[in-house]
């Protein structure tokens, strides 16, 4: 079965706007074992989405296209799918009554622009939105069917989960497929695939393995298609564990795991608790590991001391060392770790100072520059790194070898 | 003129992978004029790329095309661009020079997959990458034009910026276009779309108005296209001004501004310093603002306190009001950004308290209740808001409603 996504809106055609949405939906099908073979963008006028929509017609089974069914008159969308799939515009009363129940529950006006999200074209079958005041639309034209949702994230994804996939497993089931992320941290992508070139060669036609590298880690993803899913499945966790056992030290989990939540899991684990005192980092350890639902039970807080002040008179840095060795030190990083630890009476202290650029660096402290410590019970570990001269990029590099730096710890590696 | 980008690689869709590449060609390019008109996701199998190149070659006259170069095993691409475009793949000489030189440089070995990325189309113009080992590539066929850039991000957007741009602009250039973006924030569309429905029906057909809402702001983006250029800045900008002059306490920006870098340019204006106290934002405050490069000329710090007793201990919130009124309750907030501000000795302290979910919510206090105040030098503002159950969603909206707070109290409005 061959399912596209189309998605309207000039928004994501200047690149004001990424694409966000074709991936979840993607990603939500994928997992059911539903091939998406194409994702076309297409701008809001009449005639492309007419072109998209022929182009679909013809090589589609399925097509889930969203975007231009908001309130707002930017959108044509709804004119355009009468023109396209016969029929006439018709004022729905029982969705007229969900919008006005969707402004009453939350003693909010209801604008004119609202009540015309109530016509919908006699010629679909209405896809509830629960959640919201647009209704999902589905049409049937030969042998595809096409759905339109709302390109309002919560709400289309809202849907898709509990609209489109129940009804496309109940009347169209998907062919079987078994897969596997494996999460690494700690070496590019050339030279992870040096490590596991042999174990690469041997792979079965049906099975494909992609590198998916990232500044916060290199995913190896193996998918098998085929017609029985439980033994395609023993197949992928055949090759996952050989592939892992050849760079143990390099995986930090699997599939959706992220490295914050790994980390999360070790120290609730092990009952320890976690602080930080960030420089260069911003504030973007905490940020991540405090995005872990459930985090407050073994996160303490993090201090973020840009400032050699705050380093001096909050994190208890001394201004010997600072004058010495200057704030992008050892010696200031591992204070910083010691020094926050005791602070927060955590477990482990987590620290990071650096020339985060653009200015700011100098011949021997170049922009990129990181130094990182964690404090453990027992140790201090120290690393210096350069991760080069992007702002975004060597924050978010720092950030995550420093979380890996804590993982390591913990699992004492 | 019309351009089509083409993403090649089976992460994309699958989900696995956010197609920001695209988003990042399409807002260079439109921004010098040039209007994308499609975008296609293709999966990396001969088949499919030759099937969306027909199509491409049949309605864009310029095609970029990124992914599948890179030296892993799972890039096919190059051969099937022999066998659609003609030709054979023939070791480059100076390319692979090249290649030895950057690994030279960098004091890395060269793996062999490198020494393969030698072979180039002999039907192909070389595209330079002056920061990678995979050269682009430039086909002609019929009147289209075809470039095929490497998948990593970096490299390509290096030669969009550094190779493919001053190309088209020397030999295909672009049709007159103006644009303009408002930044608002504080919100919701249809509410915007209701204040200045009159301004937008009033707009000539030549210019559109499109709302782009996301969790950090709403934008509204007017795009004239036409004949000449500085006619048609000079409609825009009177419509800009028209809307702004309308919602003045709304708008904090305009294009690719940041509510974090306005923010900043106030402070450095106003030679004032920034210190936050956080709790159910977890470093997202401190984490935006030293986003801006340049940030520690106003930025003295963070605390990020997520538990009861660093709320206490490090920024001596009174155990009493956390006893009296819990630890998301205006009396906390207020002491939190009071206290934070004299620690640092900054001049403006802003905090957040709140329940991030989706854990932790009680019928008095529900999931996405939230605490904000900021305290000035001569007073000290609160807010309560809600901002729903989505832990992801709640904290940035929290962030940024921080962050506008700063804004509103720094231009004391």
């Amino acid at each position: 079965m061959i399912i596209e996504i189309i998605s309207i809106g000039d928004e994501l055609l200047i690149g004001q706007v990424v694409n966000t949405n074709a991936a979840h939906i993607a990603e939500s099908l994928s997992i059911k074992g539903y091939d998406i073979h194409w994702i076309t963008t297409v701008k809001d006028t009449a005639e492309d989405i007419k072109y998209a929509l022929d182009i679909a017609n013809s090589r589609a089974d399925v097509v889930i296209a969203t975007g231009g069914l908001g309130p707002t008159q930017d959108d044509r969308t709804k004119e355009v799918l009468v023109n396209y799939f016969g029929g006439k515009l018709v004022f729905d009363e029982s969705h007229f009554a969900h919008i006005k129940e969707f402004f009453h529950r939350r003693n909010m006006p209801m604008l004119e622009s609202n009540r015309q999200q109530a016509y919908i074209p006699d010629s679909a079958e209405k896809v509830p939105n629960h959640i919201g005041t647009a209704s999902g639309m589905l049409f049937k034209k030969d042998r595809t069917w096409f759905f339109f949702l709302p390109g309002v994230p919560f709400e289309m994804m809202n849907m898709i989960r509990n609209e489109i996939i129940p009804r496309l497993q109940n009347e169209l089931p998907p062919a079987a497929r078994a897969q596997k992320t494996i999460l690494t941290f700690g070496l590019g992508e050339s030279f992870l695939a040096e490590k596991i070139a042999d174990i690469e060669a041997e792979l079965p036609k049906h099975i494909a393995l992609a590198y998916l590298p990232s500044p916060q880690r290199v995913r190896l993803r193996l998918i098998a298609t085929g017609n029985k899913r439980e033994q395609l499945q023993e197949e992928i966790d055949l090759y996952t564990e050989k592939i892992k056992s050849r760079i143990p030290h390099l995986v930090f989990g699997e599939d959706d795991q992220t490295m914050e939540a790994v980390v999360g899991e070790l120290l609730k684990e092990k009952k320890l608790t976690l602080a930080c005192a960030e420089s260069c980092t911003g504030g973007g350890i905490a940020h991540r590991i405090t995005s872990v639902p459930g985090s407050s039970e073994y996160f303490q807080g993090s201090i973020v001391a840009y400032s050699n002040d705050s380093k001096i008179n909050i994190l208890q840095v001394s201004q010997e060392s600072i004058s010495n060795h200057g704030a992008v030190s050892e010696t200031v990083v591992k204070q910083m770790a010691e020094n926050v630890r005791k602070k927060f009476n955590a477990d482990i202290g987590v620290a990071t100072t650096g020339v985060a650029g653009p200015g700011g660096g100098t011949k021997e402290k170049p922009v990129g520059m990181v130094w990182i410590a964690v404090a453990l019970p027992n140790k201090t570990v120290v690393e210096k790194k350069n991760f080069g001269s992007d702002r975004e990029r060597n924050t978010i590099r720092s950030v995550y070898h420093a979380i890996n730096m804590v993982r390591l710890g913990l699992l004492n590696r």
